[in-house]
């Protein structure tokens, strides 16, 4: 026992704790968190990872786990290492390894007890409408296509509805285990660009399908399919039956971690 | 022969010339242009034109032809059909039987004399560089990753040795059988934004990879690999071989065209 606490502390005093910031479009990956037979994020970059560092080598955590077909602009990862290799050196390798629809945008060595998930204080997405009668196949990359009028007054009133501190259990998936379920949102803002809807959400946390399930309610409201009240009910409720479809995946992009 | 002039006229007055504005993402095809076993836009659009009136249907010509990987915003083209479906329901149709990729943006009756091609006045392509030291997945998305830093007062010099009526010939495809290369280039922007760098170019018209040739000329200029100088001799010399490499297909895109 004491000898292998002691062996462990050398161990541990040699290893470097290494936080990488990824881009990625999740078009053709089945999420971030590995799967067995799908191509996800976490294995084509523990792949890289263990080619270029040449020993088998597994990232900690990342901040949050992208669902099938989500982006993001800055995920958080961080893995151990004993390696000695240059950070920029790292940077490079990794990227000449992953395909280009992945990227490290930026690496960092930090602290020991850094870890990707738990020292996560936020997270902000973002959620893109293609707003228009006619599909873009150019500027409505990333983004869902909505091609109904949305009353925007409407739904910025659900947007106002929806922040702070709530029990989100009626937005989250039907199937999530998670036992809490209260959440707080900091920050929602809707902007226009020509056809282009973006949604900014800043969140303590989400939870599974939170911010798809958010949109796919809030396009519905400005369809005048729901009333301001009924959202209001359906929050309150804590039931996921009494709220809207779950917009799609291509329209979320993970853009910042705050720690 | 008679009967066959008043057969032809008979058929004329019914027929109607149509214009479409299409958008595309270039990524997956073989150009514009329908070649062999090769999937090209023409294809896809004439397959889904002969589905939806039930007869073939091609079309007469597009505004010019983009090669393979390069994308439009507003690829004009034009057809003929006798066909008396309404246009709102047939841009639908035409929507719902193209590949994602491919849009019609716009369709409008135009008279009878209006050649996409030949009635064109001039097109504007933009031409965008991710210029960063790190490729960006989804903000670099339809442009050439250039990671070396670069002059812009220089490549803006040479935008202005190049802007206006020349013989283009040094930055023709080399293969191409065009006589008269003579080109007036009208209007010639670079902006930059963040790491994006977004060329604008005017002209009433352009030679085979005239654009690609011309961006990756003032690339090697801003990377000091070619002097003010080199460049006004390169055109004046009408060679080729004389001027930069080609700039990849995927940061092209034709924006718009005026008549």
């Amino acid at each position: 026992m004491g000898l292998q606490c002691v062996a462990l502390s050398i161990w541990s005093e040699n290893m470097r704790n290494i936080k990488l910031i990824l881009e990625y479009d999740g078009a053709r990956y089945f999420g971030f968190q590995r799967q067995p037979r799908q191509v996800t994020i976490q294995e084509v970059l523990e792949k890289a990872l263990s080619r270029l560092l040449n020993r088998v080598t597994k990232i900690q955590s990342a901040s949050g786990r992208t669902d099938t077909g989500v982006h993001a602009l800055c995920q958080v990862v961080n893995f151990k290492t004993a390696h000695a290799m240059d950070l920029k050196k790292m940077q490079r390798g990794l990227n000449g390894l992953l395909p280009r629809d992945v990227a490290v945008r930026q690496i960092e060595e930090v602290p020991r007890e850094f870890h990707s998930r738990y020292s996560a204080r936020s997270k902000v997405y973002e959620y893109r409408i293609w707003n228009d009668p006619v599909r873009s196949p150019l500027k409505g990359k990333q983004s869902w296509h909505v091609p109904y009028a949305l009353n925007l007054r409407r739904i910025r009133q659900g947007m106002r509805t929806l922040s702070g501190k709530h029990d989100f259990r009626s937005f989250c998936a039907a199937h999530s285990a998670v036992k809490d379920t209260v959440r707080t949102i900091r920050f929602f803002s809707l902007e226009r660009m020509g056809s282009l809807l973006v949604f900014h959400i800043e969140a303590d946390g989400f939870l599974y399908h939170m911010v798809r399930n958010l949109v796919g309610t809030l396009v519905d409201l400005g369809r005048d399919r729901w009333t301001l009240e009924g959202l209001k009910q359906a929050l309150r409720a804590c039931d996921r039956k009494l709220t809207g479809p779950t917009a799609p995946a291509e329209g979320l992009t993970l853009i910042r971690v705050t720690y």
